[in-house]
């Protein structure tokens, strides 16, 4: 009897441990808090596109991005109110002339109005390819998916429009089951590979960057099928994307006062940020600063309300710097710097437009030396305009930004000469 | 007996305790290593040129500072090797036309070598002034103190150099006994007591700022006695000094081929690092990292090699950054992105000499618009040289640095085409 007096003690201590291991099983199951790794309280369809039905598994989520729908704050250069840029800055009519966006460019507003404002936009018409909802829908992934790209993109505007009714939400960055963030955009995709880079062995620290790239980029309308592609095949520098559109012949339109082909450009914020940016380098993903980690008790995840840091800089800028009042002060000192040198460019740009105008008004111009005058104008409009669209007013890559605008206003005022040179009789052009 | 025990147990701690406290008081008292608040070995005259004397007592200082005189390193784009300038670019050639910068123009080496260095530029003749001593000599304090800075900036550089034997020093920015920093050059003290600001009451941290400053800005010889001055009475700004040149109507030189009036910048380190650059906004003096905190033994020191932060980088940037080589690779990014675009700037200036010199050369140029592309080619040039002349190739204040350039460029070209316009018959000028 005395030697089964330990076989009992240790008996209970293993059924008392068996019991507390049971116990808390049962009570992690029960936690209602749905979070990375537990299961969810309904299950979500593949490319599903009513962001709605995922956030009933992650409320914080879903209720902050819900924000952007109503988060109506302008900051000095930017923020979520769709105000009419050709109102604040009367350059931009001259220098978009004969484009859409001299008709109509207001402020973008936040991911959930995007279906609202591309339908709302005076730069939509009959003509438009349904390819211009490729960064303004969550139904795309399942589109794309079930169509293709290809076929996806030739279908008119506003046919397509009809299979449309969601704004960008969870399905354009997230895979449902596993949430992970993922490549939807078969061009990002595209782009990507042709970069040999594959995002399937991306860190997640490097997918909170790329998957903004989904649309936070340059792109254009390859062809008739207006094949929506990134024009990075030779890289993400404003230089090699020069490089491409000269290589694949490409123009958005021709300026009706100065005859050059032009590019438009939109929103590369990705490349301008991943391009050798201190806080790319030093490893920080967009959505640390755009979509920082915030608390609803004790629960941890990612605000949602995708905007500008400025607006929460307290959370955003606070997460690595100490000083947040230093921090929005370098920001704004940095934007006006790059706000005052893009004015001096758009200057410059008015006056290569106008002095090529005069020139090409005169039968007796130089007409190899217009061209020239026009290619300068090319040159120098699509490195004005990649900072120009580029929604941060330089500060996602403030030295880079600097550099581009200086070699614009550069290149603009030598498009002027050149056309001043161009309208001269041969004996006195000086060159 | 029993009741005395405790008494003399406490009677031996107490003696016992006042022992170790004599033994400790001996033992600091006979520490060797002279530090702030303990004895010199030897008494330092005031203003004594002699660095070596107040060696004795800072032997750390003394060696560091002997080591400026010897460490001839080379950096991408400066350091402490006296290359030639104008064989490294031959557009400053050029750009310095009709002055003596296009004679001789090399790199300026450390301290220790100030006087060696002044002596054999090509620069000095027998008209240069004795102020061209003001940053050279450890003399400079006891003569400003003896003859008033006015009567020392009337003798003649060969023949106050008979009294100077002693290089950049100790008596430039302390003051014996208390070795405290201090303004020592006049010019200094009056420029900030022109913008309302007494050094006397700047914390340690500004004053190892400051006192760079006494040397470290740009300057000009006011009137005939060639009066050391600062042109900061309206800021310390480009277009504060640019207003300030205006206002008094000054200038260094014209220039022989475009007949403008120029600015030679010398050296505004000063300048465009407390012009709201990130590192002074964030409370960094320069000498936290040109004479970072450095150890010998238990002493600890700033060193007195004063050089490029680059060339100790562990030390002078990992006082603050974890990552020095990130933070290196970041210097070498910006450095390149600000000479490229100094590059593109010196191509927009040749090409405005070049045009006002043709134009100039035809009887019938347009005087006044020659005259205004005059002003164009000043006010452009003045910018350049001071990113160019400023030793840290736009680091100290990268966007500023890049603003200003981006200005420059832009006026460089409108002084082309305003060239190219003045030559040209009325009819077809455009304007």
């Amino acid at each position: 009897m005395k030697n089964r007096i330990p076989v009992i003690i240790l008996t209970v201590i293993i059924v008392a441990l068996a019991a507390l291991l049971v116990a808390q099983f049962i009570f992690i199951r029960n936690q209602a808090t749905p979070t990375r790794g537990v299961m969810p309280l309904v299950e979500i369809a593949a490319q599903e596109p009513d962001s709605a039905q995922w956030g009933v598994n992650f409320p914080n989520q879903y209720s902050t991005w819900e924000k952007t729908g109503t988060n109506a704050t302008r900051t000095t250069y930017g923020g979520s109110v769709n105000f009419d840029k050709l109102a604040v800055d009367p350059r931009l009519v001259m220098l978009f002339a004969g484009y859409p966006f001299s008709k109509g460019y207001t402020e973008d507003r936040g991911h959930a109005n995007a279906l609202l404002d591309v339908r709302d936009t005076k730069r939509v018409n009959e003509k438009t390819p349904g390819t211009c909802y490729s960064c303004k829908a969550s139904e795309n992934p399942g589109l794309w998916g079930e169509l293709g790209m290809e076929a996806y993109d030739k279908i008119p505007f506003s046919e397509l429009g009809q299979r449309i009714n969601n704004p960008i939400g969870c399905a354009n960055c997230h895979e449902a089951g596993t949430m992970r963030l993922i490549v939807t955009n078969p061009a990002l995709d595209e782009a990507l590979k042709a970069q040999g880079k594959d995002w399937q062995t991306f860190t997640r620290q490097e997918m909170r960057t790329v998957v903004c790239a989904n649309c936070h980029v340059e792109y254009y309308f390859k062809g008739d099928g207006k094949y929506l592609t990134f024009p990075w095949a030779g890289g993400t520098s404003i230089e090699a994307i020069e490089q491409y559109y000269t290589d694949v012949n490409f123009t958005d339109w021709t300026h009706p006062d100065s005859g050059a082909k032009l590019i438009k450009m939109q929103h590369p914020e990705y490349e301008m940020y991943s391009n050798g940016s201190t806080h790319y380098n030093a490893g920080v993903a967009c959505a640390d600063c755009h979509m920082p980690y915030t608390r609803d008790g004790a629960a941890k995840f990612s605000t949602h309300n995708v905007q500008s840091p400025l607006l929460n800089a307290e959370t955003a800028c606070g997460a690595c710097h100490t000083d947040v009042g230093y921090v929005t002060a370098r920001v704004a000192t940095i934007q006006k710097q790059v706000a005052d040198t893009m004015g001096a460019t758009e200057d410059a740009l008015v006056a290569a437009i106008t002095a090529i105008k005069t020139s090409a008004a005169n039968s007796a111009a130089n007409a190899a030396a217009l061209d020239e005058a026009r290619a300068l104008h090319r040159a120098a409009q699509l490195r004005w305009d990649f900072i120009a669209a580029e929604n941060s007013m330089g500060f996602h890559n403030p030295e880079e930004a600097l550099r581009i605008l200086a070699a614009a206003t550069d290149l603009a005022r030598q498009a002027e000469l050149k056309a001043v040179q161009a309208g001269l009789p041969a004996t006195t052009s000086g060159n």
